[in-house]
């Protein structure tokens, strides 16, 4: 038999999934499991989108254009404009889910051995593109105890070398919930062109910013508009993370030219997707204010829950619906682990990220997890009550 | 600006979409086109497929399992047991069209470096993913003289390296239509077992077999169970490219592990594509029928067609929906531009691929074309009549 590859084994496995085979244990064994480990929102898909998937009335499905239809992409050029991001329809390239736009940028921009500086903790998928694309992740740490801030300008600095080609940041962030400030995007712009490097932007969050300060996009950075290429998803926004429509935007010629390479080995992205993803745009302003003031509402429920916990902390997260919390546990991988396979209360357990899959440093996150709050308020309620009860009992509590 | 990938540069522009801007050029000046270029088949979708799209009544459109959908991999393995390809449904991964079974296969089982013998001329974009994965294909020539049957086990052996890693075969070929013997294929099972390689196989032209021979899967071959990995995709068969649905399978365990943390990193493939796919195996017989039995006699009558322009000639394709002719031109690119760019027939011209493009060894294939049968009799017959035409008057004619 032959070997498998090096670089699969190299691969980590994914920081959630490996806890899956215990929550479905769990589950087998009749308990209630609270789900805050995931990223899929529990609010409803828009109705239009769902309206435009019944409608479609073609004969053939077929391939549409690899750099996705015209009439999104023009109707995107809209969408885009109102958050004072100006970009034409040659500019926006569609992709299957904002994770095919991750790897088709390390592919377009990064050769094997290049490096890509990342503020950790960071969303664990960019490892696996950069592994598939040979590139090299360094990551800055950022911590709780300062909120999970950008770090200064000289720990970018001490990770540049001949290799950096570029700098990737979420904003707002996952798994942190972090909103990068005017300053901060400012500072990142100056590393970026200092270093004349590529800016990737990770904006899928762009619509969950809870505080008043208003959300910086990359495309706002005066000075490096060649050097940035922004990833976006319609999976958050409208509650469609199963259509897999996401959009690589730069306006960068080459940057372009490269990915449409890709684009066109892989021919398409997914034609109905990209239907409801357009008609998506298209959801009432209403439906976007209730999802907003939900998770406006949640946030606050479960940060100050969490707080409440005897030996918890959590940073009040601006954005996106995460947020990394502290625990008072020896290793959160363990305790997360416990709480599926060992722990019960009242019939009911809970599942969270541990966060150390969220790190590449060593021995950082070791007790903090990644919360999600797609779950309704009475749901995080008793979330919240068992991850007490759990933290109480857990054999590895420290302090 | 920083400079872009290499690789990127190295990436093989499609051998069709370069002629793209000369067709729509053509189109503008209002010539009519026939598309003999493209693998798009032009027969409906099944009724069933688009039927079980308007009868989604999901809430949430949520991402589905990383490796497809329980209920579609139960039904694929009745699907492929009608073909005695006995698999469960822990061998299946369903993935977002046939393109990304090809591309998981390559990061899971090859290293940088690694190298994969393909029969040519070949599908471009298996080049495509190669460069992606880091992996050098060596091509071993087929010729249209010999009917584009497989090259003797002598000059595969000849292509034996320790960086060897795999052979990838199209079976049903795309693009010569050529079907593998049995005799054949175990020539393929010897040399895979003789040299422990990998042996991908594409079959996703499974059900376009116009011969009274078997079609022989590569799962059909005994004592390579574990070597095979088998790329599969419901576009062409339910003529539904735009959905992007395919399915990698293999019984290596080790394999199967290492592309499930592909399958992961993307989150998942798409779910409206899943459930049309899903339902498209319960298409009537009579569909498929119809579809099989209007190929037939386009075969036929393409075939004929060609063979009986002067110079002109095509072996009969045993399978797929195309064929690889030989044309009497100089340059079979420059030819294919000339039919956009400066010919007309009675306000009509047509596109074909250039097979260079399908082949790696410089020189081969520079008096062939690629020509697929997915359009109408009719229209196939106006087809030939140009090319008929545009034949006699090519400045660039030989003999």
């Amino acid at each position: 038999m032959p070997n498998i590859s090096q670089r699969g084994l190299d691969m980590p496995a994914s920081p959630i999934r490996k806890l899956v085979p215990l929550a479905n244990r769990a589950k087998a064994k009749g308990l209630k499991v609270y789900h805050l480990n995931i990223g899929q929102p529990d609010l409803p898909t828009p109705a239009v989108a769902l309206e435009a998937m019944r409608a479609v009335d073609r004969k053939i499905l077929e391939y549409s254009p690899s750099e996705g239809n015209l009439s999104f992409r023009e109707k995107l050029v809209k969408y885009y404009a109102k958050f004072n991001i100006n970009v034409t329809v040659e500019d926006i390239i569609i992709t299957t889910g904002g994770s095919e736009a991750v790897f088709f940028s390390f592919m377009a921009c990064l050769d094997p051995g290049d490096e890509i500086i990342v503020p950790e903790p960071a969303y664990a998928n960019y490892m696996a593109f950069a592994i598939s694309a040979g590139a090299v992740i360094k990551t800055v740490p950022s911590t709780i105890e300062e909120g999970f801030a950008l770090p200064s300008l000289e720990r970018f600095e001490e990770l540049i070398t001949p290799k950096t080609k570029a700098i990737l940041i979420c904003n707002p962030n996952n798994p942190t919930g972090y909103l990068y400030t005017q300053k901060e995007m400012n500072q990142i712009r100056d590393i970026v062109k200092k270093y004349d490097l590529f800016l990737f932007s990770d904006e899928v969050y762009r619509e969950f910013c809870y505080t008043g300060a208003p959300y910086i996009s990359a495309f706002h950075l005066e000075g490096i508009e060649n050097n940035v290429v922004l990833v976006d998803s319609v999976s958050k926004r409208y509650s469609e993370c199963g259509i897999r429509i996401g959009a690589l935007i730069t306006k960068n010629q080459q940057v372009k030219e490269n990915v449409m390479k890709w684009c066109q080995a892989r021919l398409s992205p997914p034609l109905i997707g990209q239907i409801m993803a357009e008609a998506s745009l298209d959801t009432p302003e209403e439906y976007m204010l209730d999802v907003y003031n939900e998770y406006v509402e949640r946030r606050k429920f479960l940060i100050d829950g969490i707080n409440r916990i005897p030996g918890c902390y959590s940073p009040i997260p601006m954005g996106a619906f995460y947020t990394v919390a502290k625990l008072p546990v020896d290793d959160a991988d363990k305790f997360c682990a416990w709480c599926l396979s060992e722990f019960e209360y009242n019939g009911q357990t809970l599942m969270m990220a541990p966060a150390s899959g969220f790190y590449t440093t060593p021995g950082l996150g070791k007790n903090e997890v990644r919360i999600a709050y797609v779950l309704q308020k009475e749901e995080l309620g008793k979330a919240l009550e068992v991850l007490a009860k759990a933290l109480e009992v857990y054999p590895g509590r420290v302090i």
